[in-house]
């Protein structure tokens, strides 16, 4: 099933230029032709089009449907991007399939990264939940600086990822009971000691994400299979 | 720490020639200079180098130490390859990050890639365990046809992971007390009906992975996540 995007489809009935061509252009879809949108919320409906415009193809709704989240936690993922692009828009992809809700950027002491695409990873995030049938689409939030984010006051239970020495306590142990999670995730580097002590300071719990040293973009992917793993054994 | 590869150090003592070029050319190292090498078995070797040429870089063993697997499990995947070569070449990386001992190429009735370059697919992943500090460099087979592989008797507890109707188990509750597991993951269009029922006739057990629909890189991924996540709990 071929699927479009449209955040809100009973408030305006044209598809964006990007989707109109998809549709018009390279589908071939002309009017009275059916199609499914999902609105990132949960909702998929079909709808036949009534102008088969090449940039701005309207549609009607025949029906709709929304269906519940397919899992019982809310995860937010805040991490340092790393140098090289291709792994973060990687690390996104992956994480709206395996399931994420909210995607946080930091800038830390030693992100080697200090801007990203929100615009492209919008995009990405919207192609995965089509792939891959999550039909929640995650929040992704601007980069802000380390200090800032973490001194913001959170509803989530938070969680940092370090390799520095100290007390660790292992994260899949730490989720057991808990279905409101934030975790962070350094850039290359890791975390400054300031950064860490900061985190302690805001009652973040110190985590290790397993015996492997994992890079960053492959730690925030282990937290979302792990959380998803440990959630969906209760 | 920057690591070098050499499968046997112990009976040459010559880097590669591609070894050789890093440590002499990109890194400057010179007669005396000490590394560190490691053999793809567990074993680290600190060497003192004795000739810095940049094709065949000698070297005499200064000390060695073997480190146990700290992986208390074995894992073997057999995937059939994406037709993006980029998505199974990332997989690898990430497998060994995380934890792999075996991979297998499978070429499957939907299969859309017919050949792997296994000398590729091997560079990755001794890049991978130099990056993850996995001492243990896993065994990467040629791609074989899936109707080969079902019928040859395995000593591990076997599963295929697929998306048709029936029956079906978690993956992650099939594997708590089993410690020697093999995993088939299908391509693009999934297992045929006949080969699944080929694997169940050879005593192969139906797993799902969990609620999302993964691309075939995603799922093999999230197999090696899961038994690590899984196993280390235990």
């Amino acid at each position: 099933m071929k699927l479009f995007f449209h955040p809100d489809p009973t408030a305006d009935h044209t598809l964006s230029e990007e989707e109109s061509l998809h549709a018009v252009k390279v589908l071939r879809l002309k009017e009275l032709d059916t199609l499914t949108i999902i609105d990132g919320k949960g909702s998929l409906f079909e709808v036949q089009i009534t102008n088969a415009h090449p940039k701005k193809c309207s549609f009607a709704i025949l029906n709709s449907k929304k269906e519940p989240k397919n899992r019982t936690y809310n995860l937010h993922l805040a991490i340092a991007p790393t140098k090289s692009i291709d792994r973060i828009e990687w690390l996104v992809e992956k994480a709206v399939e395996v399931g994420v809700d909210e995607i946080s950027f930091l800038h830390c002491d030693r992100s080697e990264r200090k801007n990203i695409n929100l615009e492209r990873v919008e995009k990405i995030t919207i192609s995965a939940i089509k792939q891959s049938m999550n039909l929640y689409l995650p929040i992704v939030n601007e980069m802000i600086p380390f200090h800032k984010f973490i001194s913001t006051s959170r509803s989530e239970k938070c969680f940092i990822a370090h390799l520095e020495e100290g007390e660790r306590k292992l994260f899949q142990k730490e989720i057991a009971d808990k279905s409101n999670i934030l975790i962070l995730i350094g850039p290359e580097g890791d975390f400054s000691k300031e950064e860490i002590q900061k985190a302690l300071e805001n009652n973040y719990i110190p985590v290790s994400l397993g015996a492997s040293r994992l890079r960053t973009e492959t730690a925030a992917l282990a937290a979302c299979f792990i959380t998803n793993t440990i959630k969906s054994s209760e």
